[in-house]
């Protein structure tokens, strides 16, 4: 079942190490289909280069097994939670990419600093809150998921297909699993050149919300003018 | 027409990903011919791995596309300036490069902190003054030539083959589009030398001028030295 | 003697280059075959591409050489003292990878700041004192081993399998030789991450006792759910 | 003539790309024959892909082209200063190799923070004085080489085979060609560590006297005991 959609998280996944955003087996792709609401996912702690579309785990909403041998990802539950809520998105993704964890790991978000950032995020790509003892008892990864709705809270996740969970790394998403990789190829950049950018000056404003519109809406939105025009 | 500078513009665009300097499509190239005013510049979104001559758009100086299938990179407007108002130059990059765009970020200028800067570069990388609201909203692009410009005012652009704009990254130049591609790579080195000596000691004034003068004029002008005499 | 166990620590010490921890012949990884109390160990100064099965020395716990042409590395009694107080472990290596050996030259342990270092180390990675004098003098190598095992005091070897000596580098250790090496390369990716997220905040604190054993023991003992059942 | 010695001398240039230690033709090798007293160097700005044996020059100590149809590198009078002064050394090499450069145009020596440095480098890599406008003008190169010279009175150029070139780069040694490049590598890879374990703490001091002599004659003199013997 679901076979194109298999192929297609194969190559995503693929593509983490083809971008070098993973070390070992450190991260994970997903693609959903919404009219059956079945997503695929990698297999937990299975090798990119041993993976195969075979081995790719079905589950349903509800984090049920539905087709495959091995066990999906440990971060299942955290991808569920982002696909109810975020009905707009067909991919989501997980990485440790060092850049994006270190944001991460220091609680703050990455502010936009240039027209890099403001290609593809439409403002400072946020961080959520630590979590409580409490909350990391029980359903840790299904309420990292929340933590993230939390923190996404009146934001289009098309516009900010990247958020980073404290003290952990990033999470990234968009309208299909490869663009999901695709922004977290970009976010890795953006959260490199913020760094070195307050290393040189810590007090770099962001830039204007001014030249933020103009480069995210130049290649997003009905007058987008990056690229070809595609049917 | 223009074959041969086709042949040679779609190579320089192709060093762009062989020195590492671009993420996905994030930087062009173009090449002019003076004889006939028409330039060849890299299509918009185009990945380097599936560029040919053929797919290359030629445009006259008033930005209209001459021949190809395909759109010019959006930045072709800034481009076009810039051939304009220098008669020296045959060849404008433009990249992301993440050590120049690090500085253009961040709104400083390049220090001559060494003679790797000085061999290639005679005084300061300029940066641009960041640009006003209302310049942003119409011929944003046109308008980024035009601040280059502004900047560069009294200076030779073939003693400074390179420039920052604010808040966005490099544009580079020189005799012909592989020289712009050159001039970027270098660009990227010293300003991450400049990164780093100003990280051990910020203080760290640039070089004296007499030691710029000795080396940029070891390698530039009709007293140069390096490297092997060519008829 | 020795065959399988030679060819498991001659794949060890290839994986130091394959993963980028060493420059030239700047690290030795070692495996023990507890029955005999014999070690395998690398021949000192010999390249990673020259080296083969039978070129592998084979030691007893008093460091006499039982086979073998060439010299062990200089480093054996250090691993020795490691394998005699350690009974759990079956692996040990050293390296002088960039970052691990940037954080043993500052003399500080590498705290926990996230949970890619939760994952693997249960808590700060230490850092040994600074040797004496007296102590430099005479079995050096041997006294790195104790240097190593004083610091160790109270702490399970397989709960924090590194450890950085102080203006030196680091060691690691694992389940057999193949694991040392996987503690190498995610002790220099924490060592990164840790870097520079004190960079952006040097007060950044160790994440939660929660978070820390909610994430080491998803992966190790008993009740870990990460990965595929292995029989 | 001298085919061993071009040979030698061609492979150790190729070895600064194998090694990263260069862009473009940022840098050179050189070797001497001591009973002839000639030295083979590489040409001026010819690519390390583009060498072979015969494009080697030969050059006598006063400079003068003994055998080439190519200019030498432009840096020749350094190499020769170098040659006439240090009667134990066979290869000299000099390169803008990123870290080094970067601690050369602080205008700071390289302290000796670790063992790593201590194997290779008997204290405190020097760094010479800024050059005088005046020394600037004339022999320029010749003059660089006097700076050095200057700056190592009284330390044996093998104890210490390497300098930093204030505002410029460095300049490395050794019995030969080849230790002249791997002395670059390991310049290298020491000046990084010292960066970045400063930034973790700019007080760090340097290792003990005790230590230092520990790793240095681990590896060099008559007690050295590491690697094979060889006959």
């Amino acid at each position: 079942m679901l076979e194109l959609l298999k192929q297609e998280v194969l190559k995503a996944n693929q593509l983490l190490k083809k971008y070098n955003l993973v070390t070992f087996t450190w991260g994970n792709i997903s693609g959903i289909n919404r009219k059956r609401n079945l997503i695929v996912i990698k297999p937990s702690g299975v090798p990119y280069a041993e993976l195969t579309a075979d081995k790719m785990v079905v589950v349903n909403l509800k984090g049920e097994k539905v087709e495959g041998d091995l066990n999906p990802s440990s971060d299942t539950a955290t991808h569920l939670e982002l696909y109810k809520k975020f009905a707009q998105i067909g991919g989501v993704g997980h990485t440790h990419s060092p850049w994006a964890t270190t944001w991460a790991q220091s609680g703050n978000g990455i502010p936009a600093l240039g027209t890099t950032h403001a290609d593809y995020f439409y403002g400072e790509i946020p961080c959520t809150k630590i979590m409580e003892d409490k909350e990391i008892a029980n359903d840790y990864e299904e309420f990292t998921g929340q933590l993230i709705i939390d923190k996404m809270q009146g934001i289009d996740p098309l516009n900010m297909p990247a958020i980073l969970v404290n003290n952990h790394g990033p999470f990234t998403w968009g309208e299909n699993s490869i663009k999901a990789v695709e922004n977290a190829v970009v976010l890795e950049e953006v959260a490199r050149l913020a760094f070195y950018t307050k290393q040189i000056d810590n007090t770099t404003p962001p830039i204007s919300s001014k030249l933020l519109d103009k480069h995210f809406l130049r290649k997003h939105g009905e007058n987008a003018y990056y690229g070809q025009k595609t049917d």
